[in-house]
């Protein structure tokens, strides 16, 4: 065995003292089992006009971009993304990235160099803190949408440019960041606020153009946007949205952008097809925050800011047996247990959907009130 | 104006009196420029089975996977792929991740703490950069394929695990490393060889199989393959291939794979279509080459290693000239700069590409042989 091999083998043994060691199990096609784990909240990555965008793209485009954006990557279907998708989030452009990922760190990075000051809330996603650690930048940590702790990390920035780092609705525990305050308090410092609409944007704001426009603040000159196509809009992807000088400086200097073969044409039309439906309100968020709310009372939770039900339970062991109970009644629900949950609380995480009938709907909230109650105790 | 808007105005004055702005020149649909800029060497991501094998996992799985790999975002389309793609590229297992970036990010990062060491070649590609910097080891570069430098390195790294990082094509130059020698120096020492094959993949090898397997080191205990989806396969997305003990680290530690969306069905699908293809060899890269020789010899510069071909001119302005040249006599060829040329020379990259008919090869052939001679002088 060669030393990296044992290394491999010790982490390993590691992780199952531990009780921490994770493996993929893969779905079957036709899989009957009631999602209440991914985050397609409204059910489009199955949606008929969503489908056939993707089909049609892949049919006029081919099946990828070929080469990165600046290089030969762009195609009129990005822009036309990029487009739709700033106005509706209330910016004035965007670009769009392969992943939310990208997105993130595209912003962060390129925002920022070792003069600057990073202020990240502690509950951001990794790809945020990953982003923070990828730049050069200082990075202070400020407890849970705690204001007074952002203001005063802006205070110490001495001349440094400050970027802070915040979610719209945080993507585990499903509460929302005080973004009005937060862009006070940046604005007062000459800051800039980044805010991760991944689990805000299709779920927030009566026509789901996320929380920044429902709260006023769309084109505030403090604010850029980060967002995902991978969650409510149901393909895969990632944007930043802000001024047409930020754009076009992530073209210019976003390693994790202009490195990257430009997003494949099926995503992109089925990121674009989503959101027109959104537009035109054929489709919204009303239902999923009913769901939300009749299922957190149902669980004796407080309701959600998005579509993410946060139910803590007593132990790890307590989260994975009810995980276990609901999905052998056919219900498949998030269970996040430490390292992966920011405040040290095992929990379930649900997500409330719009694609299941009243029927399944009506069965799962009945599967998880037995499961949580049974291992609550 | 805010300060922010201040300094990224200051930020684009500065690239422009530099001559390095550049902007977004999206195609439209439909567009028969000749595509010599692209890294779709083996015109798949316009092949109908790769097209329909796209189009019938967005009717199948729909158009996203809807959440993290770990959560519920694994599909059989997942495991497929990787069973098959490990197979070919020679290694026990892989996984998928959503671009080639994701992929070095997850391989470096989950391989590498604080008492590890990177030795990375000068001109390795940007993600991989980006990954030894997100990484929180030391980091040597060594200059390019320098084998003797690499073993200086390693022979510093004290008790240090070790990690070695390069490319089998490089992505500007298109040369080779020297696998065989790395991978001799790297078990003497006990290091791990990171082998990028982005540009081997579908080009180097009778079928395709990439410089690892081609070169006889197939599931060498000292070597790990990452690779994309979006270059010969036509699609997008990344792969890490390598040990099983590896991919089940990678699965539990990896966070620009765990914490990221799933790949969506359609390129994942796209991929598998295109590797399937390769495999029964129904497709492969001998006319790439044969094509690549015939450019070569018409500009005067050294064959390629895999579809890439660097052509040196004098200056950045005589780059650009020949560039445009080509883009008049309808050509697209690609133009690399500094800081975008790991070695300071401006120069064209042109990828040699067997998606075009013998004419249309032909007219790009003297469209390209006038456009350099004119420019280089
Ligand atoms: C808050 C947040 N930001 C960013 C991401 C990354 O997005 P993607 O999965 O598209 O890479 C996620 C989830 O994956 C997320 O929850
Ligand atoms: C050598 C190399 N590695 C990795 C990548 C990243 O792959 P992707 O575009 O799929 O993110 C690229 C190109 O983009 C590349 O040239």
């Amino acid at each position: 065995m060669t030393a990296w091999a044992g290394w491999l083998a010790e982490q390993r043994a590691a992780r199952e003292a531990a009780g921490l060691q994770r493996g993929l199990r893969p779905r079957q096609a036709g899989d009957e089992t009631i999602d209440l784990a991914s985050n397609d909240y409204l059910g489009l990555s199955n949606h008929p006009d969503v489908c056939r965008a993707a089909t049609d793209a892949v049919l006029t485009w081919g099946t990828g971009a070929g080469a990165s954006r600046l290089v030969t990557g762009t195609t009129t279907l990005h822009t036309d993304l990029e487009r739709e998708l700033s106005a509706f989030i209330g910016q004035e452009a965007g670009l769009a990235c392969s992943t939310g990922y990208h997105a993130n760190l595209s912003a962060v990075t390129a925002l920022t160099d070792r003069n600057s000051l990073i202020v990240s809330d502690e509950h951001v996603h990794a790809s945020l803190i990953d982003a923070a650690r990828l730049s050069k930048a200082a990075v202070t940590v400020t407890a849970h949408n705690d204001i007074a702790a952002v203001r005063d990390a802006l205070a110490d920035a001495g001349g440094r440019r400050a970027v802070v780092l915040t979610e719209s609705v945080f993507s585990v525990l499903g509460d929302a960041a005080p973004l009005p305050d937060l862009v006070d308090v940046c604005t007062a410092a000459g800051a800039l606020l980044v805010v991760d609409e991944a689990h805000g944007l299709g779920v927030v704001g009566e026509d789901g153009c996320g929380a920044v426009r429902a709260g006023g603040l769309a084109a505030h000159p403090n604010v850029v946007v980060t967002a995902t196509l991978s969650k409510s809009l149901g393909a895969m992807g990632g944007a930043v949205l802000g001024s047409a000088e930020l754009v076009d400086h992530l073209v210019n200097r976003a390693r994790p952008f202009i490195f990257d073969t430009g997003l494949a044409p099926a995503p992109t039309a089925a990121a674009l097809a989503a959101l027109r439906l959104l537009r035109e309100r054929r489709i919204g968020p009303a239902r999923i925050h009913r769901r939300g709310a009749e299922l957190a009372e149902r669980l004796g939770v407080p309701c959600s800011a998005g579509a993410v039900l946060s139910v803590p339970m007593p132990s790890p062991q307590a989260a994975l047996a009810a995980q276990a109970h609901a999905l052998d009644a056919g219900v498949r629900v998030g269970c996040f247990r430490p390292p992966s949950v920011p405040d040290g609380v095992s929990r379930l995480r649900i997500t409330t959907h719009i694609g299941l009938d009243d029927e399944r709907w009506a069965h799962a909230l009945d599967v998880l009130t037995t499961a949580v109650q049974r291992c609550r105790t």
